[in-house]
């Protein structure tokens, strides 16, 4: 029991657990840059620099692949999981560079909530992950994460459905379309960790 | 023979059936919604009711994975087809909503062509699945899923082309090419089914 | 050592080598597109031909994939590896094609930029696929296509937001949006080339 703590397929879960705690870290910083919208440039640099430290866990996950011998689950399981844990990430950065790029001057209240939906995902996939040594367990993050996509998408809808009624300004209609777009992707990105592990399962009874 | 209309693999492939016909009639009242465009409030939620049922079917073969232990190809293999199937049903469901939220008050013929081209791919996946137990047989169905797509983006570019040469207000822009996307998205779901489908097929000469 | 040459796995490397040369010359045409923007539906047209040109091989791999019993790797990877590299030449196929739908009167500075990263990543893409027999020697090229990706993303970035900053036409903000959309798309898409073979790589080692 004590030696398996130190042994290789330890080392899997541990990055694995980074790679959840750093995407927990940036959908924090996601709410934090949509609730308290000051000082924009910065905290989305912030948030870039979150995403960056993903992609070296990334690497080193595929390179302690590319040194290691017995994997505790299929080589190619691994490689997916990994980077597919990265593109939640990727989606998250890229919601707060949009608000930047297009300067937008004030964040929705339906951008907020997405932005807490994302968030509550990120604490769901840092359930999931935690629990890839008892895939038993996996079922509850799995729904929860499944849902919140739902949510998303409902959101999403209602977001653009208001975009469209209120009449904007054809150019504002564009920016916000995109910003929505790309929160409710980073809940599909987050819905497709969960099928990664939910095919892992199926693999490994 | 008659032993093996019970056994576990016959399930899959009854499921693989439920779900493609399941598609094929969120296909017929897309079909219907575009071609006789009335009370589409409550036609768009039966098309969303449709995609639900397809969500249980997934979710049905994804439980019956974890509590079957001979499969009648690679467990990933299985995954990956009821998932795919899903996404067709998605995108068909997508198309009515982004009608209903964008108060679009008639269809375009090209909305329509579209329509029915996505009811002609629904029928060549209702045959490619039926056709899981005899992949020699896949090619015709496969073939005839590639060429709708090809004809769906050549209407697609046609349709967008035609918006904007006839310079329309670009709020209405900005609908019917996310309207006209979306269908031919369906249409790129329904090619990955057949990718997953020809994929299959090479690891089970 | 001769007779290798001739064996059947040479047959499959011999064929995803065509795949990214052809690719290479797509990349090539549509950096000249955008550089030397004349008759452009014509050029537009020869770009086409390309991209059908590599439907032909990618259906050669697979093919010859269901007629092969001994393949020099698992044969979903050969599989995803002609479809992914079909998947490149889409998109810039897309990229002229929407050029000519919009009737867009000349390319901006921007665009010209990110087509000479596109042909640099085909380039990429040429000695990643060469390096197919030496996977040990992947890291220098997989390196340098996510490098070029990255910098596509900048250059998106930095394109849309003088789209927006220089106040044009709304309709002309949806037709540009959607260029750089799909130009930098196919850099994406080069981009899962890459993890294809790093996937590739893991399982052999």
């Amino acid at each position: 029991m004590v030696l398996r703590l130190f042994s290789r397929e330890e080392t899997f879960f541990v990055l694995f657990n980074r790679a959840a705690e750093n995407i927990l870290q940036g959908g924090q910083m996601l709410q934090d840059f949509f609730d308290d919208y000051r000082d924009t440039d910065r905290r989305a640099e912030a948030i870039k620099a979150v995403e960056e430290r993903g992609d070296e866990i990334t690497h080193d996950v595929i390179d302690r692949l590319n040194r290691t011998f017995v994997t505790p689950f299929d080589r190619d399981d691994i490689y997916d999981l990994a980077k597919q844990l990265d593109n939640v990430l990727d989606w998250i950065e890229a919601a707060a560079a949009r608000m930047v790029v297009y300067r937008i001057p004030r964040p929705t209240r339906e951008a907020q909530e997405m932005a807490h939906v994302i968030l509550h995902t990120c604490k769901a996939i840092v359930e999931a992950v935690g629990d890839l040594r008892a895939l038993g367990r996996l079922d509850g993050p799995v729904r929860e994460i499944h849902r919140l996509e739902n949510l998303a998408d409902r959101l999403q809808r209602d977001a653009v459905a208001a975009l469209f009624a209120d009449r904007n300004d054809p150019v504002d209609v564009i920016k916000w379309k995109d910003v929505y777009d790309t929160l409710e992707e980073a809940t599909d990105q987050a819905e497709d960790v969960a099928n990664v592990l939910e095919s892992i399962r199926t693999k490994n009874l």
